[in-house]
């Protein structure tokens, strides 16, 4: 029963797909300002359908972050129509030439963005995804199936029934976003059987949610695991800005992925610079967790265990080591590091270079805070995950990592000899 | 007793690709050089090795096809050492910036291109194979794992020495080549299932090894399946290019994956042109599996199957189709095609146009023959592969396709608000 229902979803967003990537952005574009408008006008429909998920996701006990996170008003739902408003000024990928060039016989070969065609995307119970999902994968050409945590059902069933107005008026393939409209679990796992029909599953929640899907994936994955994310103080460097980059990377926002984990200082750096930085931190809420020797200068450090250096502890606790030079920082990333976002604070442009070429993450950061790793602040406009993986897609995954691209090879009747 | 051994391959590949990273250009093309001298000096050892693989080959009772594949001359060497010299020539792909801007804050957040770091290449057994793949992982940055096909083991061999010779001379890492060097194939399978180790398997040879390798794979393929190529001759064209495009298309080298295996037509063509297209293929040697309507026609035809129309023959065996409209040829390059390489050739501009935005292939031709389709004839310089997938990259794999990127952010210390 729910193989069928699966294999419609695909087959459907298949055949949208064909449809909606030749289509140009100012029909795309119109149907994002009705999007727009459709969410202002059915508000208060939609918080009516949001109230059933938070009451029953308050009767279930879920906690205020997460009820938090389930939550529509009419603000949140103005704030949204304004960020789709937003991804109409951004530009359409499909169709940008990547790159162009005449041979020596006189052909023109072309290497253009195309979509990628259909993309699963499984997400928390965060309704506002819906749309900013649904918007970013019709702008860039492609259909979505959508699969949202199950606490925003009726959220979700309420936004989609804007999306599909809305595709409808402006004369969208009404496949191009589909809902999997129910919680059986079992569709996942068949969606994800069907790499013939599904280009790419981006999955976004808990650890163990991503390696299920990685698992049973038939298709590439874009993967976000975690963000184990360092703060380098070199030995020379700007004292105010070794301060304030280590706060505000490891406190501005505890919990998400870009935020520091640890804090690596440069020995020499230790005696004018630690005991602010620590009671900075500590003045924050910050828990430390020290080296032996920089334990012995900060009162209310723990000592650090080579497990601290390896968690994403995404709360108000920071590991401490002093390292003898920038090679010994640069070992201790590549050891316990994973790859996400790495600063270094200096005012030695050696040492910056050093740290850039040699420090292998998704974002190197030099004298800024590791908070800026995020689409918004790269300049991408708007992203539907950040992406751990090297392959396709690194970082930050706004529009541009939607798409493939195709050769355009245009002759006068050349052949080959 | 295996498992140590792939573990130790796959260990030493990854700190190879960490030292091997940063190295800039001018130690990498000094390697190259080494190659191409070794190569030189080196050349009748080479032979002498490949003599006891053509041997076994010859008892074992290969293909005289196969044969030549296996086979090194002391030609086939200069021929090696030149195509050496002329990947000196390609520019490196490491460290160039794909992007860059000046955000509103004042950060400069650029896109640097990366290698993907470890590549596990399995291949056929041809020696030349060896060394090709080797100068592209290491000028692009990457550590290599090449797994030859065992009838090429004593060549492969001598070949990897001179690597090693060439690596240890210029100070370049030891393992940033290595061969496996057994055919045992359990290693194969060990390999695969360490996708936190190598970043990228690319197989080269059957179906029944890629596929293989796309189920056993741990970490991303890059994936070389079928190319089911057309040619459609639209309405109005000019004769002599339709008839030049479709010969060269099917027979130039019709064992290979951009050849065509269907020719579509418009059906107001049919009278000028499908007689003269027809003779000049069957003149080819060309077998012609026909539509009704183009059996009728066409003397010597056979009936054509919706199997023959999904097949790539690699053989002089073409299908050919009478179709109402580029619309009808369109629908039928989705039907059966595998979205490899699609031609048209027409004179009119707005069939061209819609063609190539509604063709989903990896190479879209507009009056170029399919055999176009060709890292070489691209302009990429030289290619590993040639993939059929969607994800990363698409159709042929030049250094780039080798490589990722990261995010470099450049501050005076901003911090995120």
């Amino acid at each position: 029963m729910s193989l069928e229902y699966s294999q419609s979803l695909a087959r459907n967003s298949r055949a949208a797909s064909s449809e909606l990537a030749p289509i140009a952005s100012g029909r795309k574009n119109a149907w994002l300002q009705r999007v727009a408008s459709l969410l202002r006008t059915n508000s208060s429909l939609i918080v009516t359908a949001n109230e059933k998920d938070m009451d029953a996701a308050a009767a279930a006990g879920l906690s205020s972050a997460m009820l938090d996170r389930l939550k529509l008003t009419s603000d949140r739902i103005e704030t949204l129509a304004k960020a789709v408003q937003h991804i109409i000024s951004l530009p359409d990928p499909v169709g940008e030439v990547i790159e162009g060039q005449r041979r020596p016989n006189g052909l023109f070969v072309s290497r253009v963005r195309v979509p990628l065609g259909v993309v699963f995307f499984i997400y928390e119970s965060r309704p506002n995804v819906t749309i900013d999902a649904a918007a970013l994968c019709v702008k860039s050409g492609n259909a979505v199936i959508l699969r949202g945590g199950s606490e925003a059902i009726h959220s979700n069933r309420a936004l989609q029934q804007v999306i599909q107005e809305a595709l409808e008026s402006e004369g969208l393939p009404k496949n191009a976003v589909q809902l999997v409209d129910s919680i059986d679990r079992s569709i996942v796992g068949e969606l994800l059987s069907m790499g013939s029909l599904i280009d790419v599953t981006i999955p976004r929640g808990g650890r163990s949610l991503i390696e299920r899907v990685t698992r049973e994936a038939t298709m590439p994955v874009i993967k976000h695991f975690d963000g184990i994310c360092h703060v380098y103080v070199d030995a020379a460097s700007d004292e105010k800005m070794a301060v304030d980059i280590t706060v505000n990377s490891k406190c501005h926002r505890p919990g998400v992925c870009n935020a520091a984990e640890t804090l690596l200082i440069h020995r020499a750096a230790v005696p004018h610079l630690l005991p602010r930085l620590a009671a900075e931190l500590q003045s924050h809420g910050v828990e430390l967790r020290c080296c032996p020797a920089s334990l012995a200068m900060i009162s209310g450090g723990k000592p650090v265990t080579d497990e601290d250096y390896g968690t994403e502890h995404m709360d108000l606790i920071m590991s401490v080591r002093i390292v003898d030079n920038i090679e010994q920082a640069i070992e201790h990333i590549r050891r316990f590091g994973s790859s996400h976002t790495d600063a270094i604070v200096t005012d030695c442009v050696s040492a910056a270079m050093k740290f850039e070429a040699e420090v292998d993450s998704a974002a190197v950061m030099i004298n800024a805070s590791t908070r800026f790793n995020d689409g918004g602040e790269l300049g991408m406009g708007a992203e539907i995950g950040i992406s751990t993986d090297r392959f396709h897609a690194r970082g930050p995954c706004g529009m541009r990592e939607l798409t493939s691209y195709k050769f355009v090879v245009r002759g006068v009747g050349q052949i080959r000899s």
